[in-house]
């Protein structure tokens, strides 16, 4: 069975979308009806693509839509979700506007994909961050129950989208070149070229980022456990692609670093995972590692200690390509999901 | 009263050394004896300096002698620390080879001057990313007593020095003129341009880094608690100057972030720190912050947020100049506190 398929947004994530479908051969009925705010043609994984401009017609017959979003603004899914979905469409929407509000399903396949209801086909893909240290963590909240989190990421520009990849390097060619810093405050607030940003996002609730508090707040209900303590510092590093986190866990029992690397290496319990840890041979994963074919899709969870400042504490780094499964592919995967369980269509 | 002052080792700190001494018009008798492994005329602190093969002789009449250090290796002062203070020199030893050793005073001027003795002439200042945390959290450890420290690094290249900082400018213009990656691993184990490593130093006991080590017992040392619980994770990122520090600290007793505000903002409570957090005005410190005139000294500390995630918990940001605070600064401000105290002559 082969279905129809859309994507809304052709920045890095919608060119990710495309190129995944493609790599897991996702069965497609004629070619994706690629959209966004005006027509052209454009270069997308790989092939030069029709770009629609976005609109009610274009929706007609689609089984499934996937919406690439963006980060800080609202995304196309306010406008087009509800159009997609009334004619007839799931949506996988990796945008922001939707993740928390109740009764849409905010999905990581590896944790939750049982969250998904037919009673809404608009299906939210979390937040980034917060997928990364979720498939990391979950296997281990099954083991010994998380009591509490305290995370510090490391993240690419990447995820802010193209024009930020594009302002890096420009910010960095200026640099080599020996020129002044010049930078666009309609990106980052300051130049992140050689600087560490602890800013993504807008300042909310207790002047925390609003990047901080997805992390909490979406893991809480990707796991399904509302009151999970979590405290995240979210920063954006001179990384073009590629999250880093610094994951400090207290569980509530014993979990020797042991016992928690035999969870993860075990793809049974812990699927999506790939374990890159044996320091003393330099074995621990950086950003740069995700960009390999071989782990371009996995979390890669390394420098894995048991912290003996608390009772039961474990650290942990995790590192995952933001665009692919902390965005493209956790899409992806999703609808992968719908099939297995006979719900797209 | 004038000194008669040594500097032994001629690299990024050594450099900054002298440009201290200058700076803070430290009294000294005649020109600084500059020492390293081998002869030569070296621009240092914007002028050119004579630098002698470091000897024996050269330590006679001395009143005090820095000692720059270096990172990993086993520093000068191991071979020439007992000659100094044999001579009738006060040692200050920025290298990491005797700060953990007992009866070696481990000094932050903010925080422990008063642990120097005369019994032991050889006095330690701890490793940048340990320095800028005391002076942050101590003054609120006086307040609400720390609990435990949960801290995440974004550490500089600068910290190992001349060669690492050489090797990340070269790594940069190769990125930018678009050729292959080309790294020397004896200086960074990976490609630092645009990457982030959690590796600094050697793995040592618990599989924790030599640097997350000395985050641990060196500031127990310094803020005599030997029992305090800290752990810590180690990051080298691609930034040249000055070291980022995610804390999460839990407090025995409550304190606000408006309480934490008032107690850091106080000079005399918290002597060295300069806050700058008004993050909806953008006003949060990085890294390139500490480049500038006014902050180079300072720890800046900035997104102070109450942490709900456990009782009385906060989390902050600190910034400083890893060789200037990190390093050099504290040890000339060591040398003033034993001038403070008639103790240096």
């Amino acid at each position: 069975m082969a279905f129809r398929v859309g994507v809304v947004g052709v920045g890095p994530v919608g060119d990710r979308i495309l190129r995944v479908l493609k790599e897991r051969d996702f069965s497609i009925e004629g070619a994706p009806v690629v959209m966004a705010t005006r027509e052209r043609v454009e270069m997308l994984a790989d092939e030069e693509v029709l770009v629609r401009k976005v609109a009610p017609e274009l929706f007609e017959g689609l089984d499934v839509v996937f919406f690439a979003g963006r980060e800080g603004a609202k995304g196309a899914s306010v406008e087009w979700g509800r159009v997609a979905t009334d004619a007839g469409a799931w949506v996988i929407d990796n945008g922001g506007d939707f993740r928390m509000t109740p009764g849409y399903a905010l999905i990581v396949p590896e944790v939750n994909m049982d969250a998904v209801s037919e009673e809404n086909r608009h299906i939210c893909s979390p937040n980034c961050s917060t997928i990364q240290m979720v498939v990391a963590i979950n296997p281990l909240h099954r083991a010994a129950g998380v009591k509490r989190i305290v995370v510090s990421t490391y993240q690419a520009v990447s995820g802010w989208g193209q024009r930020a990849m594009e302002e890096f390097e420009h910010q960095v060619s200026r640099y080599a070149a020996g020129e002044p810093v010049e930078f666009d405050p309609s990106v980052f607030a300051k130049p992140i070229a050689f600087d560490c940003l602890p800013h993504i996002g807008s300042f909310k609730d207790g002047l925390y980022t609003s990047e901080e508090l997805k992390m909490v707040y979406e893991t809480r209900k990707i796991m399904e456990e509302p009151e999970m303590a979590i405290t995240a510092t979210a920063v954006r590093v001179p990384v073009v692609i590629g999250h880093a986190e610094s994951v400090n866990v207290e569980f509530e029992r014993p979990l020797s670093r042991h016992e928690a690397l035999e969870i993860l290496r075990d793809p049974e319990q812990s699927p999506g995972v790939t374990v890159i840890d044996d320091p003393q041979e330099l074995q621990y994963p950086t950003q740069a590692d995700c960009l390999a074919d071989e782990h371009k899709d996995a979390v890669l969870v390394g420098r894995v200690r048991e912290d003996p400042s608390v009772e039961h504490g474990l650290n942990l780094w995790c590192v995952s390509d933001n665009l692919r499964k902390g965005a493209a592919t956790n899409t992806v995967q999703i609808a992968e999901g719908l099939i297995e369980r006979d719900l797209l269509a």
